[in-house]
């Protein structure tokens, strides 16, 4: 909630010149200088208070690459060049947020220019989850593949396509809007926040898979879960993902079924996209591949991509999680940005 | 069936240099000879005869590239590039077709080298719907986009992803194999020929909609279609398109039915790569926009457009039928030929 900073590779040994990447969502503001091989020699964190409006975040925004440069020891004129990302909706042509869901109040706010503004540098603008893309795609988990799609599972599915160091955005900005692509087109399917029926939002998300396990949990005879839920546990995936590590099958069932549904989703993007790899990062991830729980999830997805995809591409594809984490995106915007200095 | 000719657009009136493109199928093989602003000089059929082996049809390929050359009274070396569609899969870095389902016998033929040593040109390979996009995107009804996607409903359901003048092929050449996005997840979804379940090929082909037409009239009461077809007529999408027309409401069901998944399926495609343009084509297009079937087909899949994606996609998605019809993959073949040589 507070600030952080966090002082990593020393200036002596980075290969310059340095970029800045700042990350901005909801709740927090998070902004990384990196060195020409994507390695962070800064990283500072600050609360978004998008109650305060944009231009005052935005101007805090444009501190944070000045405080970045004194934390290297540098000008912030010795920075090569500055990229922003941000969450969605948005006009990345005019460098415009236009409906955020979680900054209210924000829509139609040009942050591209106002943080250019503020930073004396202009600004490479992307989506927030294209930015993390590029982020694993430059120095992360795809750093080996020429292109990669990445999903985002947290509170919302996201999402970013990079193709040969190009990135995929749509004629309106609106490409990788990979948690709305239908997965269940019933009457009966669920609803993603937005009111799409049957999205994967509406089936891989956090609040998702709160919202079916709620559900199960009601109708469920006994089993850890429910004690810990009906005992006054509040019901977050980290207590599905602890209760499913600990055995019980019912938390298994809950996150075998979300894996089930990735899959899905994550066939139609092969059979559209065809990338080298398919990367999942973001909360909803379960440990990842060190942890009990996500190597199950992970071989999950990977059951229902082999019954579902072209034997070829079941078999070639790259399936893995991301790598980074939360520094993905400030990462990523950094790359953007020195990708647009690029001979 | 026979070897057919077309002369088109007078040599002197062309816009120099000229490219031939070549459209592999698995019944006739189509070649284009056209001028530098895509329109045609001279066209060319001939059966494919795939029972004859890859090697005669490369052969006789090879030969319908002089013979364009000779009918615009040209040498071949005159001809500045050719290209080559082919149905997938296929390795298109390597130029090879893999196993393709209506070329048996085929299988890891090196066509696009083949076709070069028969006609004395590299050849510059593609996968044909792709081809079909480009075509569609350089002169077609897609001309005045920045990027766009092409469905081409017939027996199969393929497509193509044109972004900027180019195309995404993916990592293993299985881009844009837009009949094989899952569009029921159910367990008693239908299948394609390949196999796959609840796929856009199993709801929205040729052989789908006689599928899903044959079993409504074994337990439909009446009407013309049902009449139609137990008076010994052949069930196939024109006969239902000529019901549709005359006014069978079954018939009309089943047609606006094919729409509603198609509309599911480009909600996906839209919310992946948002393009500037959707186009359909294919011979289930129901005589398109002159056509009463054909409007009311692509009303319906606007209709399930506009309730399923972001309202501002569907409001700015362009959405029609394309217009070269079995021209677009020779025509886009030539366009990849000549764009492989642009400076």
């Amino acid at each position: 909630m507070s600030i952080t900073k966090r002082f990593l590779l020393p200036l002596a040994k980075a290969r310059l010149p340095l970029y800045a990447g700042v990350d901005l969502g909801g709740t927090n503001i998070k902004s990384a200088l990196v060195d020409d091989e994507g390695r962070m020699v800064a990283f500072h964190t600050e609360p978004t208070h998008a109650d305060r409006g944009p231009e005052d975040t935005a101007a805090r925004m444009g501190r944070t690459v000045h405080t970045l440069a004194q934390m290297a020891g540098i000008a912030t004129s010795d920075i090569l060049a500055v990229g922003l990302g941000t969450p969605g909706p948005q006009d990345l042509a005019r460098g415009v947020i236009l409906r955020a869901g979680n900054l209210p109040g924000w829509d139609n706010f040009p942050i591209r220019d106002r943080l250019a503004a503020h930073c004396g540098h202009s600004v490479t603008y992307a989506n927030d989850a294209t930015a993390a893309a590029y982020g694993e795609f430059w120095v992360g988990s795809g750093r080996d593949y020429d292109s990669l799609i990445l999903l985002t599972l947290g509170t919302g599915v996201g999402g970013g396509i990079i193709i040969g160091n190009a990135s995929i955005d749509g004629a309106h900005s609106h490409a990788s809007e990979f948690g709305h692509i239908i997965v269940d087109p019933s009457a009966t399917a669920r609803r993603c926040p937005f009111g799409h029926s049957g999205d994967l939002e509406a089936y891989c998300s956090a609040t998702a898979l709160k919202a079916r396990a709620a559900e199960a949990i009601q109708q469920a005879a006994g089993g850890t879960l429910v004690d810990a839920v009906r005992g006054g546990e509040e019901l977050t995936p980290i207590l599905v993902s602890r209760e499913a590590a600990a055995g019980d099958p019912l938390a298994m069932e809950l996150i075998e079924e979300t894996a089930r549904w990735l899959g899905i989703g994550i066939v139609t993007l092969m059979h559209t996209l065809d990338p080298e790899a398919v990367l999942i990062g973001g909360a909803m991830t379960f440990g990842g591949e060190e942890a009990p729980v996500g190597r199950a999830f992970m071989e999950r997805v990977r059951a229902e991509v082999r019954a579902r995809a072209f034997p070829l591409l079941a078999e070639k594809t790259i399936l893995r999680y991301a790598s980074l984490g939360g520094d993905a995106g400030s990462i990523g915007a950094a790359g953007f940005a020195r990708r647009s200095v690029a001979g």
